[in-house]
């Protein structure tokens, strides 16, 4: 079978990861054609991946270029028309989470994905992807905690990169859509239910800036789903021991624990600071096998004619709490959620 | 310096085990009376203890015998009354948790021991007293973690217990007075401040029983404090591994977690079900250590002529805070406290 | 029953927490008498705990002092020659361990020891009554893992000691008879096997001050038994992360750990060292569990009329294999034991 | 720059994993050729990796193929006669472990290697390419433990293998060979140094089969280096929880263990069997990174010019001291090797 043509679109950091894998190490993909705002990116492309096919305008990639599918790696305020321009010239689509910045916009995602039915539509919810993450889901499915009803998943970023977030507050859209939309979609995923109302509370109790944005560095939601299962959602930016997700599920028989300890490797380390572990130090680091399983799933359903465990149905869903969760931190009170 | 003379009051299993301690391991103390409605209980304190001075009747007790003080381990609906009286007798007073089953019961008790200044009155909080957690409250003294300002804590039982506790609710007060007034007391004295507000969900996930007595078997409550601080408490009476009481505490320079795996010693089993630690049981087991260190610790403010490090307050407190999370999870709604 | 009358001899460090436990925490112990030729400790006796009966001399305190038992805490030297004197003026005898430094010695007492079949005489290998290490012998006595046959056990102090230890080799006998005596014993109990050949290897590889008295800072053992079983005993003098005594052991179906990482408490720190725990400094903090539970079982057996699970040929053993290990270690090669 | 064309000898299972990393994860590597006797095995090739240069003939490969590499996955017994006629032929070589199957061989391979020095030479040794291994030495190489002095390091396999490793001893070499050339290749790498005596113990405690071909199940073998410098390297082919690979390295300073607890990822399982993990099955699944690695560190070595960190001299040398400790166990002494 021929290897699937694509076309990525941003560069940046995570562009750039993706790219390397469509490139060396997802199998049956042909990294053909790239697609960046910035010149040194695109540099980059032909001297480090030898793509030839170099764009600066989407559009006209979309145009010129010989392609299967794109790979959307761009500023998120532009994922869902993207997404709609490839859906609508018969591409397979890949794009970065979140799916739209509002929600209007996921949804009219949904319609033009629900009219390209022969189209792959991946939403880049990495996590799914993650070894760990899909083997716990195994085990649920396998029963082996009985029936789920409780989940507890937290994204926390190293105090660090604080400051570069509250920059980005304004185009992230603030740390529940910007941290937790992995979260929501895990609970969702291993809950198998919907969110009915969110009660968020949270604050700036490190870095006062995120304060004057209207947002905070800390935050923890009390989630409830339609058949009254819970979710705590929790997010934080002021970490020092490293990228902290970590997720557990508690069910009838049992309970699984994932990522507990952010551990960087198997290595310990025992000298006068005690017994420890170093750390991961931000989700590139963590779910780097999670990107490249994620990117070789999307070109295998190609491949295979078949569409993704994630849906823009989970896109939309995603966003849709993620915004109840601001307005709910923003408000002070409980937001529930119109099915 | 003459040994603390005590009388302990309830001879249960949890009483069973202070008169142990009081008997052979709590330096200072003298146990020299035991006052129980259930006759074999006095037997068995002749028989394994010696004691002689035996009582039925509390009031006779009280009348009777020489004592400086009295430990009680009866139940919670009698603790208040009880307390009341042996301070009013001039008894050094310890008293196993809650303090009282409701708030204004506490409230008296509290101006009864404003009124007695040199007896010490000591609410049975014993977590307090574990070893780990005074550890994590010395390293938080010590800056450790920078300013904390985030509590996660969970009380959680076997789920063979389940039966026993659907039976035990119309006395034990339900699920957050039972077993969330230690998570309570540990928020209020990790943070150093007082709750605002608490949002309780929850459900009978796995035992309906529960639900036919208003309460639940599995619970969550996301608890705002006065200075922007939060807490979440959770409670499960549906565990298969073991009693897993844990805590974590965040802060701005750090996170300190306690008892993450309630592992029942240093051994690990590595056989056909992978690397694994067996569990602590219950919160006897559990909290061996903390009991004796509480007792030790009530016979040594007597004895140095001090208060405990909890108080009449922090009773009242927890029984407060317990209260509103009962009425936040059956209204459905964020019960605000009064201050 | 009466309470056990016990004089204890030596008050050093280890026979201070001795006296503690025997005077508040042993049921059915009375200590009436102790016994030092440091005036300062005595003094410590008798305004710390009580104690009027106060000798510098042990030969009068036996000859004066109404005692059932001598609990000897005093320097390796004298150990089999107290133990022998107190057998033979009737009492009960605990013993620190070593129970004496040369196997002629220590085959003197199990002959007194012998003589006197209604005396308890119980030699302090404190980890058989750790509750991990106990706990794994019960674990193997259940079958858990089969038959074992192998042991891996190590005995680790602080580096900061090292020090200390050097001047003390002269008599402390050197690091195979002053750290792995306990190691040998647990080898042997959880084997039920007895020791024939020692492959010792090891060097001054921080402190070259241990290779100037013929000793070294670490060291392993390959000990082969008679039956075909095996045995890795290790010390080490040089760790900076605590007293990591830890054990092993494999058998056909499965393996035991004991104590691998030497956590402190239960509280784990993450922050900018990583996810890490601190440790215990020392075999103090360590077996502080152990050194009750074995002065309590010492005193049980007295008023339950048994002997220990230690016996005097357990104490020989560990000598005689100590001192195998030396002899290999010195002459670079391995050493068969006389059965 | 080209990529390098490769073809792969033997493609069972191990040879399967590298052929479909070198086919899709290898950046740099063109997969054009395969060599097996099976036929089953070519036409898989050809089915799933498209390998149209197919050949039952490891020479007729040679004279055949364009080719600038070629990969030998074949038994241990033609893997130095395969080295040798594949650098004679000007070819860059991957060989998996071991290098050769008795000293001599291993020597002229070596010879061989010096005569090419233009061409890369690469022994499988994958433990050094695993991310925790690498990360560990890393470490060792800024300092963070002081200096090194201590390895102690084990292979192990499951339980459920042993019968087939009974039937593959007189092809694997025994347990020393088969196991232990990675933990003495590791021992060698951490430490710096030569390996001047062994001394083995072991036995078949589980299944006498490996005691009729002069094999064990379980070993332990002391192992001294030139500069006094130790390693305790241990196998086991018993184990019931899973591929229990780890090593420790002390330090003057501290210490680094890796691999302490083989988790088959980063899931807790909280059930009826206590706080467990699950585990890794086998080498397969414990080091599939390092698999990938070390292929794609060959290919690197041959586009930048440079040989890999692993030399045929490490391979003889692992080769070596494997046969010398097959000797002291059969022996039962100390043995001595050549410098």
């Amino acid at each position: 079978m021929a290897a699937v043509k694509i076309g990525i679109v941003g560069l940046g950091r995570l562009g750039k990861r993706h790219a390397e894998n469509l490139k060396h190490k997802v199998s049956g993909a042909a990294l053909v054609a790239a697609c960046s705002v910035v010149k040194e990116e695109l540099d980059w492309a032909r001297e480090n991946l030898g793509i030839e096919a170099l764009y600066s305008n989407y559009d006209q990639m979309l145009e010129e270029a010989d392609l299967d599918a794109v790979f959307l790696v761009t500023s998120s305020a532009v994922h869902a028309e993207q997404s709609i321009k490839a859906l609508e010239k018969g591409l397979h689509v890949f794009t970065e989470k979140p799916m739209g910045v509002d929600v209007p916009e996921c949804q009219k995602v949904e319609r033009v994905v629900a009219e390209h039915p022969n189209q792959v539509f991946f939403v880049g919810f990495v996590r799914r992807f993650d070894p760990s993450y899909a083997y716990a889901k195994q085990l649920i499915d396998e029963g082996v905690i009985g029936e789920p009803f409780l989940v507890r998943s937290q994204t926390v970023d190293l105090d660090e990169y604080a400051e570069f977030q509250v920059k980005f507050v304004p185009t992230s859209g603030g740390i529940f859509l910007d941290c937790n939309v992995h979260d929501i979609d895990l609970a969702r995923w291993y809950l198998g239910s919907e969110v009915k109302s969110v009660y968020a509370k949270g604050g700036s109790y490190v870095h006062q800036a995120f304060d004057s944005v209207h947002d905070a560095d800390n935050t923890v939601v009390l989630t409830t789903f339609d058949d009254g299962k819970m979710a705590v959602i929790s997010a934080s930016r002021t970490a020092f021991h490293g990228h902290d997700t970590h997720t557990e599920i508690t069910g009838s028989k049992g309970i699984l624990k994932i990522g507990m300890t952010p551990a960087k490797n198997r290595v310990e380390v025992f000298d006068g600071h005690g017994a420890r572990t170093h750390c991961v130090r931000d989700f590139f680091e963590r779910f780097h096998e999670g990107f490249l399983a994620e990117a070789q799933e999307f070109v295998n359903c190609i491949r295979e004619n078949r569409q993704p465990i994630v849906s823009a149905f989970d896109g939309t869903k995603a966003t849709e709490v993620g915004f109840a969760m601001t307005d709910s931190f923003q408000q002070g009170k409980e937001v529930q959620l119109h099915s």
